[in-house]
């Protein structure tokens, strides 16, 4: 007879097969959004970020993130792995913000530190140990599978990086703002719905069980939720869109609908579909909010990754205590949460990314980015065989 | 110890996420197929068809489909989730169909109808609920995962969308068709194999049940000739085309294999290798034939949807009453399934198209698509950087 | 209540699903690594060997393999489908490597004979029945996933194909090797990824159940492994060109990748972490090794695939022995392992395409390589409407 050990052990497998899914979608993605002339620097940094952080993590960071938690209810291994698999997530979201001019090197060598210890150490405060219990860090706050452990975290750290390392070359000249279109829409939105199918293995994972009737109710209820959500935000971002230009803007739709599924990830398994439809609509319109805000204040990100994650991570967190308070969930838990995470990330990161610029800057030099960073970083081309423009 | 309700609700997530994946294989094959000056716009329709009509079936639709009906072998949201997953294909062979020229904004609209009540009716006649019971709706047809309630369906609703809407500009000139060769092979490649690896989750998920030897039995067989039709569409559409020309034609190879898969989808429980091998052969001939047909009569369908699903979804019904007449499954039984559902989805479909046509035209002005619609319905290009010969 | 056959045939159907998944991923990896000129053909290619390998194993080949064999710890028509998954792999190995300049027809009907009788044959040796007990085929060894049954043996047929069709038109000229770089890095990456999650499938599945305590445990000790094993591969190649060229070469990491997961394979079920780490960064390393020793011998292998799936098949095997012996577990069986399949492989394979190539060659002509064999064997271009520089 099949026992909880088997079958949540088959559902870990399957969840975190779905989350590496997610490994192709963000490099399709950021592939699809960078200019042809960086492609291959962003493919290359996508795929160095699953092998260091997830390497780093399997050799030092699960155990500061869960270290001495015994796992019984499935085998440890699938547990350690779908784990794993969360780790990169913070680090592409940082990356794919700094697109375009930050270097190879210094961006592997801050995956290290974020997989080994940034981010386990913000998985412990949040999900791990009783380690922190009765300091300033013991907080409560519901994230089911990371609202702010993965997706502020990665936006606090890209945050810190592009104050560091600034915006890229001829971005912003005088008062004006070069518009850069995406390369490739097909790389795009197959990224994009990658990353949003990867969602079902993240949050429903996350549930960490199926072997009741009541928890497979709840992985049923949170993958349900969150791809409610995800409609919700792409939904609101084209109408938002539509309301002002006349056009659909698919980039905008698919970001949208990544924003709502980062707003649904904190509390996916709490609420109703109402409540799904808001809350993802909600993160679709601020998306398309505040991705020109971010330009206003010449914050370059140029696949839109704050207004994404790191708004979204903090709107999806708040919204829990918004939407789903109740003996053990408050919206003023939720916010402690929100802050002392953000806090911690930032600094840590900030001193971070400054200490690795001090001796290996982040920036690449302006020539490079006019020449574009696969020919200086990768020495090969994206599309070596067709005729370009620019 | 894991229960029936537990795997099953294992089994369903598993086969939705399936079958989301042919989201990206939708949206994959029609980029490829379009010239690249709709790309984007080919994208964002698709898109936009998950989006609206997960959001109508979730809030209205289901309700019409499978109201009353109690869900007690799985967890229901995962019952909800997985038919919601179906609603947009049919949508999406329709949209496929009338590319290039069918503007968005109409489409969305239909898709709205489409998703909260065309298909939904048509659902609650073929595998919902009795309220048509001994009225002349009362059919009796074994249509296990959709060849007539969503491959048809979607073919009915485009060939009057076609009638409406018409060719595209400069697709039949006097005696002459211009041959519009597919932009991107790749994705054509990609999109069409996603769509098959979806299928496994679409056929093998609508046994409904894997929690029993018999059960897990007929989900293997499900799959298993499944894919051994699209197989043999694919061999046969090759071969036939191989003997003619003397060339290898991925398209129609491609095409062929997805004739077989919707062939099979009638009655993927009920065959054995030999007929599957039969059923998906002739699907993948019929595409063939019937590519050169529509041409003939002057019926524009860039993507071949009418061949794949409309005529291969007829074909498909009709071989289960063929192949696996029993007491309760007749020949005539399946044709007239075909014929009530057929008759319906055309009639309201055309109304519909009709209706909507009226105040707000689905064709986009000569001009507009000579520049391509994604100037004018996007205003973002699929490929900016990329020199194009056309 | 749920047993061991249930979960076992949803098992192997998630299993068999990933390995499909890798239908795609060669097809992408191929078509971004060849010339746009051959895009169309390499694609059909991958496309038709999945279509007739399979209705080839599933005819004829099973029986030869499996035959005689009760499956009763799953579906068996699950288990079948299973196996029909990996058939086509070893041929998409031999095909990728004469890339560029093989016909398409005269490849089909080697992965005819290959798919219903040499691969077969070889399954048979390693994991099917007793019927060459004690003869000289009697062969004791430990071969996971295939290291040697399926990446071997591809590469042996590989090798014996590259002898008998000779290198590409104008690859070596003089002394001088022309470089050709890869004409789609996002396909390339995308493609490589594919197959990583791919083997999730291959090797997972391949523990046979999942149905027990220690099933479990040893099914996400394997899949744990395989990755890590890719991740040490591609690190590990990834640092070996970067200190050579100061550049990161992203071609070269995915290949390493994949060389790490080729070397995994056999043992995936037997190492711990370190091991698993050992293992593949060795892989990694072989594979920059061996690319260029091939070219220097004038071996013409445009994918790399004797690097990756040869030389990390052998090595693999060997480390199984190296690593794990134990009472059934000897080097010396790993040996004679690889020698009886190698032998085997390659001298049927040598005697089948030189057959073959008497009557219908498979080498086109050199007109037709230089125009491509996307104009000479489809008649489609893969991107018509792109300029192109070559």
């Amino acid at each position: 007879m099949v026992d909880a050990y088997i079958i949540n052990t088959l559902f870990m497998i399957f969840s975190m097969t779905l989350i590496i899914l997610m490994v192709p979608g963000f490099a399709m993605l950021e592939a699809g959004i960078v200019r042809t002339k960086n492609v291959t620097s962003v493919l290359t940094v996508n795929v160095m970020i699953y092998v260091i952080a997830s390497i780093a993590f399997i050799l030092i960071g699960y155990n500061i993130a869960f270290g001495g938690i015994k796992i019984d209810t499935m085998s440890p291994l699938a547990f350690v792995m779908f784990q794993m698999a969360f780790v990169g997530k913070s680090i592409n979201i940082m990356s794919g913000g700094v697109g375009e001019r930050a270097k190879i090197f210094p961006l592997t060598l801050f995956t290290l530190i974020m997989g080994a210890l940034i981010y386990p150490i913000m998985v412990n405060i949040s999900w791990g140990s009783d380690i922190f219990k009765d300091t300033l860090l013991d907080i409560n706050m519901h994230d089911l599978a990371g609202s702010t452990v993965i997706h502020s975290t990665g936006g606090w750290a890209l945050l810190a990086a592009i104050l560091i390392i600034g915006s890229r070359k001829g971005r912003y000249v005088n008062d004006q703002i070069k518009v850069i279109p995406a390369s490739n829409i097909p790389l795009v939105t197959l990224g994009a719905l990658l990353l949003w199918i990867g969602w079902f293995g993240f949050n429903g994972g996350s549930v960490g069980s199926i072997a009741s009737k009541e928890a497979a109710d709840t992985v049923a209820l949170t993958i349900f939720n969150t791809n409610t959500a995800g409609l919700a935000g792409a939904l609101s971002a084209g109408i938002f869109i539509y309301l002002r230009y006349k056009l659909f803007d698919i980039t905008m739709i698919l970001n949208g609908a990544l924003g709502g599924l980062v707003a649904i990830t904190a509390g996916a398994d709490l609420f109703n579909t109402v409540d799904s439809l808001i809350i993802g609509g909600i993160g679709g319109v601020l998306v398309v909010i505040a991705v020109p805000l971010f330009d206003k204040i010449r914050i370059d990100d140029p696949v839109g990754a704050l207004s994404v994650h790191l708004v979204n991570g903090v709107w999806g967190t708040l919204a829990v205590g918004l939407f789903a308070s109740s003996d053990t969930i408050t919206l003023l838990g939720q916010i402690k949460g929100i802050t002392v995470i953000g806090a911690l990330v930032f600094s840590i990161s900030y001193v971070t990314i400054y200490t690795i610029n001090k001796f290996m800057p982040f920036r690449a030099e302006d020539e490079a980015q006019l020449e574009g960073l696969d020919a200086s970083e990768c020495g090969i081309e994206s599309y070596p065989e067709f005729r370009r423009t620019i």
